[in-house]
């Protein structure tokens, strides 16, 4: 069963009583067609009269888009809008006699409802679009065989990169000259993108969870975080891991112990059934008994695909339950202000038994 | 007047009735406060009672913000939440007795909304928020000179990557590869982040007006259509050149003299008081001429700054009219699917004389 079918049979159960699906959030329209342009709306017919069951998806794209919509896209028709994409897709939408509509609320602005609602023009044009969960979202979650390939493919080369990378690491670089080769590597070994800002963070800089590679030099004696991935086939790869430029203090060591222990219990805990706020309190517990969980500020991980961040959220009092399929980081991280920091992070496949490592390079304290 | 004053000033201005203004969109919150942190919020009290006029404004953000928010942060002062920041942006004002808040409608999902109602607990909740227009994005059109100064440099170094770029373009290589290169220079001369994802589209591939950079490899002979630009200071530049590996037909040739004449013609039209809509009508008109509007498939150009799509947009039927200070981009172009395509495309000033120039590099035919 194609993702879209999948789709139409969850909403028709869900929400039976809407005539159609309208979708814009671009990385949901990539994985229901395809269709990897920036512009675009899927208008997916999902109830009502028997012949509209059966009526396929449109996606509604622009005349930047033409030639590569006409390429990629399956599992829906193409219209090319003249005007603005919404307003075709609202007009199609009129003449097909849909009466009622869900959309995504987690992306669609208030301003664009408002347009939605002016360009459907009903007396009751507030009962046409309902807001729904998101569904597309929820079903990106479990990943097919064919995503966890593509997945392992981005963390191998996130892997390797993190190999180069060890050997540009040296006091009085430039954290902007690290991720420079780095991505330079990724690049020339066909990555399409990075998946999100390279995170050098050297020194006391290391004690920010966030911290992207400055103009700032590599210290004589402090730890640099890594936290990078690639974009292969248009799926994410994340992974962290610290290492330290000259002798370390032994408060400094055994703080990286306490992270490294953290993690790996947490990876220990990820499996079929287990709820998040457990593998989440399984790194926490770890850093309490060290006393540093007040500095780990952050959660422990998150599911990714498409998109860098992607449910689960692995958290405190998340109570959804991991399910085989999903693919997920595990990153919890201290963090001592003025001092330094350090994160640890894999990318992990949930199964029923042991997760599989998407990121198997050493997690071992290196010291440069 | 710093940002903040003059936001204030508008806001009691245009909408007295408001006793606060709530921000979250992070271009707008860095602009405002300069804090560059993922996550934030920023409550603005605008009116009411005459104390709350000079209250600060506030900026929420979460525990992995701790440090580099106070580093950052001006003219705001920082909480950092225990929970979800807006709900703790709520709190705080439901304590300050807050009773009426205006929310970005363009910036702010329909799932967001709902969940600030919720956190207000009003019984008339309905009535605390209102839908305001992006009135820091229009305040960010107009740049000041310490703005247009980061943004020059910044495009400065956009006209040396082309410069670099154009020793590596050779049939054979990558399209990735060539991005490599640029994208390594570009982050080796200290650039954050490329504004977008690198457009290097060769042979029939240049027909894609959003082509990014693909593992298909340089044809002996046809167009590279090279679309790129660098974060520096937080600002973007964006630039577009096209390049001819081999000898060309003469349909290639006349199309591109036509295209770089449309561009001229708009770079000509731009100045203080003029329409967007004249300015693209510059561009449309010459390729009218020479019977290729029907392939100039896109507007004429957009503004940008800290975000490289900003208002105005130069498009057909847009009225707003140009102001100085505005930086805009010029950038026409043609695409016959299944043969080639060609853009070009500079960043400029407006003023109330000719536009000044960000980036002068050559536009002539170049022929590799």
């Amino acid at each position: 069963m194609t993702r879209m079918k999948r789709l139409r049979a969850a909403m028709q159960s869900q929400f039976p009583s809407l005539d159609a699906l309208l979708l814009t959030h671009p990385p949901d329209v990539r994985y229901l067609t395809g269709f990897t342009g920036s512009n675009a709306a899927v208008v997916l017919p999902i109830s009502g009269a028997p012949a509209r069951r059966k009526t396929s998806a449109v996606l509604f794209t622009d005349g930047r888009y033409i030639e590569q919509a006409q390429r990629q896209t399956q599992d829906a028709t193409v219209v090319i809008a003249q005007g603005p994409v919404l307003r075709e897709a609202c007009a199609w939408m009129r003449r097909k006699n849909i009466r009622s509509c869900g959309f995504d609320a987690e992306h669609t602005t208030v301003a664009t409802l408002d347009t939605l609602r002016n360009s459907m023009g009903h007396r009751d044009r507030r009962k046409f679009f309902h807001p729904v969960p998101p569904v597309v979202a929820f079903q990106r979650q479990v990943k097919s065989a064919e995503e966890i390939a593509k997945m392992r493919a981005a963390a191998q080369l996130g892997c390797a990169l993190f190999e180069k990378v060890l050997t540009v690491l040296e006091p009085g670089k430039r954290e902007t000259e690290v991720a420079a080769h780095l991505e330079f590597a990724a690049r020339m070994a066909g990555a399409e993108a990075m998946s999100f800002a390279t995170i050098v963070a050297s020194g006391r800089r290391s004690a920010l969870p966030h911290g992207h590679a400055s103009t700032q030099r590599l210290p004589r004696r402090g730890f640099v975080v890594l936290d990078f991935g690639v974009m292969l086939s248009g799926y994410c790869s994340d992974m962290t891991r610290t290492v330290h430029l000259g002798p370390a203090t032994g408060s400094e060591r055994s703080a990286y112990d306490a992270v490294l222990e953290a993690q790996m219990a947490a990876v220990a805990a990820v499996r079929d059934g287990v709820t998040c706020a457990a593998v989440d309190e399984a790194a926490r517990s770890v850093l309490r008994r060290s006393k540093l969980a007040e500095h780990f500020t952050h959660s422990t991980g998150h599911g990714l695909g498409l998109e860098i961040h992607e449910g689960p959220r692995i958290a405190a009092g998340q109570e959804q339950r991991l399910q085989a399929g999903m693919v997920v980081t595990i990153e919890p991280g201290v963090y001592l202000p003025g001092r330094f920091g350090i994160r640890i992070e894999d990318t992990v496949v949930v199964t029923a038994e042991k997760p599989r490592m998407l990121t198997p390079v050493t997690k071992a304290w290196i010291e440069l």
